[in-house]
């Protein structure tokens, strides 16, 4: 069961199709294997990226069941939904085929810090005994949570044990989480998200790894534990030869055929393909891609990685 | 099957709970008994105010099961999702059920006119044969259609039989989509939402009718009906014997919570109950609709209505 | 100088333009005068139904020139700015003109319960001894603000005497304002938006009057002063026989094109014109308006108003 | 005067103040000599980073004229306002004052491509001989422009010279309108912005080059120049070694005082105040940039540069 204690690299996993757009089976279990053996801690399925909002009620179940019982680490399950009834009946569902915990982001009808306090009230009704992760992007979901109400929420809900964390800027809140736990507050896990972008700083003000889905996901786990053994400077070195590239990675609305071209291109995946509504890679695009891979192969042998 | 030649009162029809959240099977069939009997033509179930989004995927298909099942009208089915397989998925599973056609609001992730297009260009192909309705709700949804995107859409999919108008102010779209048509566009039906507040102007516009769910459907049929036989001043009577509920009624997010009040108070579902998140009325605002409930019964005696 | 007894009606003043986009000084006369003879008790300029952001600084001090120099009553000026030099700047020379005191919207950066405060504080530091009216328009902000907000705001801010309430729905907010005075918070003035449209119910929830621009101001004048009587039943009356008119006048967007229209109508001001962007009525509008005109006619009329 | 031949890095200028939040005039001819000095080829004043909505009509044409007094290089405004009469005051004041052109960005209030081509067609009309520049900039404006709108505006408005590029992603737009303009439509300059995250990519798109702040303004020169030499592994070379801080300054809303510290470090700025709304840097984060500096500090050394 996902506790407070966890950390290192959660990836968020992409949903693999075959060209006509079924689930492509094959590429999950050979994705799964691949995450781990990059040195994730553990996989969050149906996220964003995963193109959850796209399956199938029967879909996104059967797609939990498949990794869960494939995979070696911990799993947590995206089950944000319009209404309580949906997130519960999928949380189930998860939390009976071994995912260890879920995750849910807030809808964009929450406009107050009380609202969102007590919706995350109502999910920690909901959800039982399932742990669950708080999802914090307002990017994407126009929803703004300040630090206090994240704190008002770890107060009332023991089952919310970690934030994954993706407010931009969003470094002052994660120094800011950290002095409340100094100060008592119970202390969560915070794994960070932004496609890795800030990972660098994020370690130092106090993450505890990441939950983010770059397609090198060794970077994230390398940049992790160099961070938590204290080589600063060596973290640095990694981090920047892959800087390029997780830049080109955040593209908003574009980063997940990034993702998937790069997974097709390093043997991960069998496609490239999304599901619509979600468009491919341009020639010039995929141009773009392959040349940043090439400096960055050139990069890291200079880092001997 | 829905085609364009659709009009008069198609009810929003609410989802009624019984107290402890379950869906209250026996209020199911009088409401839809009730609708009919004051006039409706056909009934949308499942769309914003059906609390669609706080059903699992097993309930909202029992629920067209059940409501098609009891109906000697037409049924119109919400089946927006976020993606394309959740959406055939219901819109399949509801046509089976012998629904008329599906409803389809626009993601608020759309931005341009011709991302919109492309939407529905995805939409109709998603949902093969099945005939659908346009949403236009932007107050909800956040995305303003254009007229010039409507006309391409009904232009390019010919399974776009009726559009449920609730742009806001929408009367000028009302008589651009009629000049169109008059000029050649294929005529669709515009049925109109936003609770009834503009009815009288929408049918002098040229609307078919209403579909909202004002908790008095007898209004809108007879509005209709009146407009339609060309007795404009009666037709003012009677919407504007209504009219201070149809205002109060018209209160976002507020709105819902009256209406089932109202339903309960009439005897047509046991219980004002929605699911969470969504309160009931204070005991102020009950007190205001029932004075005005009383107000309006004198106003309709002195109709002789 | 405005306080926190302020009640009764403070129009939305119009500015009104010749054809060719400058401001009619003459009609500025006339209008005041005749809000001033159908009841106001105060009158509130350049707010954005006044087409504030289309006049230059140097517009908006003439405009409050003009205004305060003609006025009998107390008149308030919108100086809702991006920046607090701006604002600081208009203040400064509307007090010093004569002005009562301003009024402030909150821009729609602003995202959380915290930022609100915080951005008022700014303002009242800014806006130094001159009392200021919080305006709380959601629906045009795209900021909600929750009553924890405005009573942090009241009780931090001296100079914060008035809320010009149009939250939608807002009707438990005014509620719990009372109540937060009956128990000891001080107690501001609240005086009413959103045209009028929930007058009746605003008043006996607790608000001292209205703030806003139907273009009927006289109905505003009797229902407040009717209510504040005791006669409820009279209140509704004349609530009910303008109401068709409230509605229709409350189309966002379209609503400042009605109201210039009526005013034009009934010789107040000489022009219906709008600074761009933004049009006239069409045709078709305006046989809206002047059927609608009529009606009302005859309902005061029996009335004996 | 501004045309569409314009290319090489027009700096956004900031607008530097006193503690006491006065405007800090050495600082800004200081400022002046120093973008010029690091490979400016154009300054922007009065941009969002210039804080623009922050100073008085008064200090806004004051600060244009100190700018264009000082600068050997042309000079644009932005004239961004609610309203076309207080644009076209500052832009007809800044054209007499020496300006090169202006710069308009879209209010968040345009929803419809018509809408938006509307809006171009006024500003046009506004601004008389004015050139102008479109500032397309979603992430801020949430306003979504398409490559088809922004061809329109080019088609009918003459004076419309440059795109101020940073619609994000927003790769496939530059390459759009270059195909566009290479099938006949007229060329114009496209300069880009997002801070310089993705200017390597996008000069090998077709762009003349940047519009944007980065503190760092000799990056923007080198690469650029080095891209249209051909040299593209030297403009890469010296893109990664300052991309770790252009990444750090690409947080919005924090970004600006982030560049301002910069700025004061290097001895341009005097102070590294904003005016309020806005926070300066915690130590954490000033801790961050002085870190970021001195590794790029190294990096920079072994390209010799």
């Amino acid at each position: 069961m996902l506790d407070e204690t966890a950390n290192g690299v959660f990836t968020i996993a992409v949903t693999p199709f075959l060209p006509d757009g079924a689930i492509d089976w094959d590429s999950v279990d050979r994705m799964v294997d691949f995450y781990i053996a990059q040195g994730a801690t553990g996989l969050t399925v149906l996220g964003m990226m995963g193109e959850a909002g796209k399956l199938t009620a029967e879909e996104s179940v059967a797609l939990v069941k498949r990794v869960t019982a494939r995979s070696s680490v911990p799993i947590v399950v995206g089950v944000s939904a319009p209404g309580f009834a949906a997130m519960k009946a999928l949380s189930d569902a998860a939390m009976d085929l071994g995912a260890a915990g879920v995750m849910v982001a807030p809808p964009g009808s929450l406009k107050t810090d009380a609202q969102i306090v007590a919706y995350y009230h109502n999910t920690a009704e909901a959800l039982g005994s399932a742990p669950f992760v708080l999802q914090d992007f307002p990017l994407v979901t126009n929803v703004t949570i300040p630090t206090s109400a994240i704190l008002q929420i770890v107060a009332d809900c023991p089952t919310c044990v970690m934030l994954k964390h993706e407010d931009w800027p969003g470094l002052e809140k994660i120094s800011a989480l950290r002095a409340a736990s100094d100060a008592g507050a119970r202390r969560i896990s915070i794994l960070c998200g932004n496609g890795g972008l800030y990972l660098l700083e994020e370690m130092l003000r106090g993450a505890d790894g990441a939950m983010t889905g770059f397609a090198y996901p060794e970077m994230m786990a390398q940049v992790v534990e160099t961070c938590r053994s204290g080589d600063v400077t060596r973290a640095r070195d990694i981090f920047d030869a892959y800087l390029p590239m997780v830049r080109y990675e955040a593209q908003p609305g574009l980063g997940l055929a990034i993702r998937k071209f790069t997974l097709a291109q390093r043997g991960v995946i069998a496609h490239p393909a999304l599901r619509k509504p979600g468009a491919g890679l341009s020639d010039a695009a995929k141009g773009e891609v392959l040349a940043l891979a090439e400096r960055q192969q050139q990069a890291l042998q200079k880092l001997a990685l």
